[in-house]
Parts: structure tokens; C-alpha cells; sequence
């Protein structure tokens, strides 16, 4: 699928969109919409033992102006230039909730929406965690939400939880108990 | 989080860009960008019973642009105006894979990335299916791959599979077998 031309009709602080015209296996032309973002880590943090047997996790609740209202979700953040994705994983975690961890499991790496935008999340789990004093942004409107994996996983399936990433993470942590 | 007024600098095909002048709880004010999104129906089609030890599923195999390459994902698409998520649902199954289903089971309703879009995916499972002719668009290239539940779980422990909402239908259906 090739690239016949480029333009940037939005170029915003966060995100920027390319309207590309492209030409499709079949040799017709056609314009896509693509979304580009910096990409994001992601962290899942075990307050016990990942292995163990109902371990505590640590998920945050957060008004999302884009769901238009306060949604869990575990901590996570958009990369800085250049950022390596267990820095960008560490940092949010620490800003977001004040723990420190002394290990961080990666878990996966995925687009979140392929359809119309390039952002990929960097999953980790995070274990050994040490309290501390969370930093958060002044559009960061959070509460901790302390729960066990299970109660987590009842969260998804009554739908409680609406956030995908948050949703791969828990389910992930489930059924591959991440590894010490 | 109060909206104190709106601009929208890019109105495109499928998505447009809002950017937002909110104030937040603590008084301050600030600009969000939030990509509008019409939202999508999902769906994980099953060949043999759900509730079966090792049911086979179909998958696709499909070129994104944003991924710069071939992406295993499960049939979905976008909501038409006024479309119920059902209808949308068993269109892109019929669309995508050629495959009717006699059960649709609602899973669960999810933002694929609250940061910065409203888009919601609404998620089901198809059982019962027949098959018939496949009605692709143009820009939709892609194969049909049927593979076991445990097979798409190890794509998804290995990190071949890498669309967000194809890793929670099969994690969802893994852990939470669809009622018939």
C-alpha cells in the first residue's frame, strides 16, 4: 500500500492528523485519516506477589473529559520524546500513584484503535512496590483504587470498567501471570 | 470539568479534532484535544459452541495503514448514523467474513483510548454462523484465519497479536465463556 502524497490538515499539542493519499493493492487511490501520536506506557501495579494467588492491584479513577466522566483505569501516560517506554512506565506510575517499584515485567505491546490512529501502549507489570508521594498534573483528577485481581476482573465483566487498556492488563495479568 | 467553549479544527471523512477550553475541579483552565469518533461494533465470531473446550474462532488477517502492516484482528467496523451496535455488529461479520449468525452475545462496551478520543467499541460474540459470499470494501484487504481460542491466546501471550480490541474478545471469551 503506497503513499502518493501527505498532508497535515491539524497539527495539535497531543496529537496531529495526516489525511494520506494512498494506492491500494488493487491499483485504485483513496484518502486515509490517520491520527499520529507519540505512543504511551502502561503499567499494571501488584501490590502482592504477581504469582500469588489473588494478588492486589492498584487502579486509579479518573474523570476522562472524552468519556465524560470518571473511569478506572491503571496508570499510564503518553512518552516523551525519545523516552524509553519502562522510563515513561516508572515515571507515570510514580506520578500518578507514588509508588516506586523494584520490578517491572514487560507484558505486551499493542495499537489501541489500528483503524485511525498510529498510538501503540507499552504494557508492563510492575511488582516490589514502595509508597511515596504522587505528583500529579492539574488536569489529573484521580483517586486510588486499591483491589484485588479478581474483584478487578468482576469489574470487567459487570462492565464497570470501560477502559481498554486497563481491560487488556488485567485480563493479560490473569490468564499469563506475568513472571518474577 | 466545565466546557467553556469549543473549536473544531479538523472536520474530516470518519473523525474530526475538538479542541476544547475546559476548567478543571481546582479552578484552572486548559485547552484538550479530543478526537470525535462515531464508535464501532466488534465482534468474535465462533465456529463451534462458546461454551466448548477449545472452540475455533475467525480471525483476519488485514493491512493497516497506521500499523504499517498486516494486523490479526476480529471482524468490526463503524457505526453507520443512528446504527444500533447489533445491526452494525452482524453487518461487518457478513461484510468481512461472509459468515451470518443466528446468536449474537453482547460481551461488554469499552473506550479504546479515553486520552484522547470518545470512540467506543460495543463488543459481541457471533455463534451459530453460516456461511455466504464476503462483501469487502476497497480498502480492506485481508484473509480469513480460523484458529482455536488457546491458538489466538498464545498469539496474544507472544505478541503476534496487536489490535487492542481483538486482544479483549479473546481474553473476554477466554476467561468469561459467552452464555448461549
Amino acid at each position: 500500500m503506497g503513499r502518493i502524497s501527505s498532508r497535515r490538515p491539524y497539527h495539535g499539542r497531543v496529537i496531529s492528523v495526516d489525511v494520506d493519499m494512498v494506492q491500494f493493492p488493487d491499483g485504485s487511490t483513496g484518502e486515509l485519516e490517520i491520527v499520529r501520536h507519540p505512543g504511551a506506557s502502561a503499567v499494571i501495579p501488584f501490590l502482592d506477589d504477581p504469582q500469588s494467588d489473588d494478588p492486589r492491584v492498584v487502579l486509579i479513577r479518573q474523570y476522562r473529559y472524552a468519556a465524560d466522566g470518571y473511569v478506572y483505569e491503571i496508570p499510564a501516560g503518553r512518552l516523551d520524546a525519545g523516552e524509553d517506554p519502562r522510563t515513561c512506565a516508572l515515571r507515570e506510575l510514580r506520578e500518578e500513584t507514588g509508588y516506586t517499584a523494584t520490578r517491572l515485567i514487560p507484558l505486551t505491546t499493542f495499537y489501541t484503535t489500528p483503524g485511525f490512529t498510529d498510538e501503540k501502549i507499552h504494557l508492563f507489570a510492575a511488582a516490589g512496590l514502595s509508597e511515596g508521594e504522587s505528583q500529579r498534573e492539574s488536569d489529573e483528577i484521580l483517586d486510588l483504587a486499591p483491589v484485588s485481581l479478581s474483584q478487578a476482573l468482576q469489574m470487567i465483566e459487570t462492565g464497570e470498567m470501560v477502559d481498554g487498556k486497563s481491560m487488556i492488563a488485567i485480563l493479560f495479568a490473569a490468564h499469563f501471570k506475568p513472571a518474577r
